[in-house]
């Protein structure tokens, strides 16, 4: 497949559509309830419709993309869990035994496993049900000492998200969720957070799958230490992207990228993949109106992130898992949405009387 | 049926379960994600399992009671729309066009509309599926001039959400959500809050259905007014439940107390169902660990009661629709709760190296 280029991706992405929206809002106006009282679901479902050309918006069926890669910089001490663990989780996703499998068979979403950059021969037999392989190298480099990968390893990971967006559309995704799997991967979405919006590491650093107190240390450490070595511009997305983070975060910007191109909406996740869809909204203004946000995550950055895009969390879990978890644990709610939209009587249908 | 005495469901309440909670805490640090990484979903589950007693514990079927009736303070122009609405609603909810059945469908949640106290005869065809018809009487007296209800009605309100709940959970429900309708149920709910925990009805006051600045100096105006003629004692939160409450509101407290008794995590709403669960909290402070809170509504008196109630909203949806809503939106992630538990492999079934 003929590799798409990122000046191609930014220049195919839209606006949203204003009669489709204004078309949803008079409709929603119409319906049983008091106007507006609906809150965030109202604005979710004329996002919807905006993003896809259409009312009634159609929220199912999502797919979950997972991107799974490694990280050189877990050699400086920054993950609580061995770099191993990555490909075990890969062949717990193709099992179905992870939590982003439970959670998306709940919601109906297909999940998509992707080894991106897993630093392993991964042992999955041709043909595997929600397999791909594209890996662009074997892990990044350590960060701390070299950049992270190249400028073109970085467009490449791009396009790979981009081209497993257009599949997973291709497959009748109406929605396209973002998870990932990389052990080491809050230390590269914290510095490109760093890197891309001025934070003091300290100040959005948090403990990933669960470093102590030393741990955490070693991670602001690693992060200052990058952040002095690379000396990033953030007017420079994808040299910051190439120098501080990951594989799997460069294709999730491109799956980001993509379904906006195509007019799906993209749910966000938590820390990595908010950080891979600022990374496509610094590449790609015009993506920002077709992200929609989940859950609020533990790790400080998120929220940092978060505002940064201009969206607000539906969930207020608690949850530090990635993967998409919190993503897929959405889904039912955009279903919601629509479902209010179009299954709900209007005043007149009910014969309600209207308020003030 | 003979109706139970308040005395008598009170004393039937037990405590959770702290063998089955250890249990499923256990099995949850077993699975293959860093341990704590699902927060409050782990939290959740671990409190089902507590309140019914078992492991894995059951989230599906759950039931939505959905208590209608009027109010008397409506006279006082507190609220957007008129009190004709509580019977047109009714029927909207019976003929499945209301936001709260197209949540409760998805949710695969069963809704019983239960007339405790609308303020009209209501043309529903006998053996009609979900209507039940509980009237204590029509509509509560304006509380702004005399007390809402009698002790006894208020009693016998309770009595009858206590056998609607018991009614569900021979039906099957696993989990009951707590829903109602009712035009100037706001100010009732706002003015129980205000007595029972000494808010000032400024601080907590909100716009209900959607009234305006004049509307809600209205409200206000009306509750401080109420307080003054009443005094209710909040030690006795039977009598202030009879002066300023209201008969859903009644009749939804006794729904989480017999819910408590049988077992059964109660799924809390908005303003409205949490008043009722602060109600039933006083009336027996054992009821409070089967409380699961669901979102956080737009009405400023909603964060305090969920705060006097030590529960922490999931969903932050700006909703302030009522009927059960918030609550049976958050039904979907009780379930995602207990699949985590029961479908996710552990480390050991999925060859995955534990964290330090």
């Amino acid at each position: 497949m003929t590799q798409i280029s990122l000046a191609e991706l930014v220049k195919s992405i839209g606006s949203l559509d204003a009669a489709a929206m204004t078309a949803t809002q008079n409709r929603l106006d119409m319906l049983t309830k008091p106007p507006g009282s609906l809150g965030i679901l109202e604005r979710l479902v004329v996002q919807m419709a905006g993003i896809q050309g259409r009312t009634p918006p159609v929220a199912y069926p999502a797919a979950v993309i997972v991107m799974a890669a490694d990280h050189g910089v877990v050699a400086e001490g920054v993950s609580a869990f061995p770099a191993e663990v990555t490909p075990q989780m890969v062949y717990n996703f193709l099992r179905g035994g992870a939590a982003i499998n439970v959670l998306s068979r709940q919601a109906g979403a297909k999940v998509y496993v992707v080894d991106v950059g897993v630093n392993a021969d991964l042992d999955v037999a041709p043909g595997t049900a929600g397999f791909l392989s594209r890996k662009v190298r074997y892990g990044t480099a350590n960060m701390a000492r070299v950049p992270a990968m190249t400028r073109a390893e970085a467009e490449q990971a791009i396009a790979a998200g981009a081209e497993v967006a257009a599949l997973a559309c291709a497959d009748g995704a109406q929605v396209l969720a973002l998870g990932e799997m990389g052990i080491g991967n809050t230390t590269a979405a914290t510095a490109l957070l760093c890197a891309l919006r001025g934070h003091a590491p300290a100040e959005v650093t948090g403990r990933g799958t669960g470093v102590d107190d030393a741990g955490r240390q070693r991670k602001i450490a690693t992060i200052e230490r990058t952040l002095a070595l690379h000396h990033p511009d953030p007017a420079d997305p994808l040299g910051v992207l190439a120098a501080v983070g990951g594989l799997e975060i460069a294709a999730l910007a491109g799956v980001a990228l993509q379904a906006a191109a195509l007019r799906r909406p993209v749910v966000v996740d938590g820390l990595i993949a908010t950080s891979a869809a600022l990374v496509a909204r610094d590449l790609c203004p015009a993506v920002a109106p077709y992200l929609i946000p989940s859950h609020l995550s533990q790790e400080p950055g998120h929220i940092a992130m978060l505002s940064h895009l201009d969206i607000t969390p539906l969930l207020h879990l608690d949850m530090r898992l990635g993967e998409g978890t919190g993503a897929a644990i959405a889904l039912p709610i955009l279903v919601a949405a629509t479902r209010l939209l179009t299954e709900m009587a209007t005043f007149a249908e009910a014969g309600v009387s209207e308020g003030d």
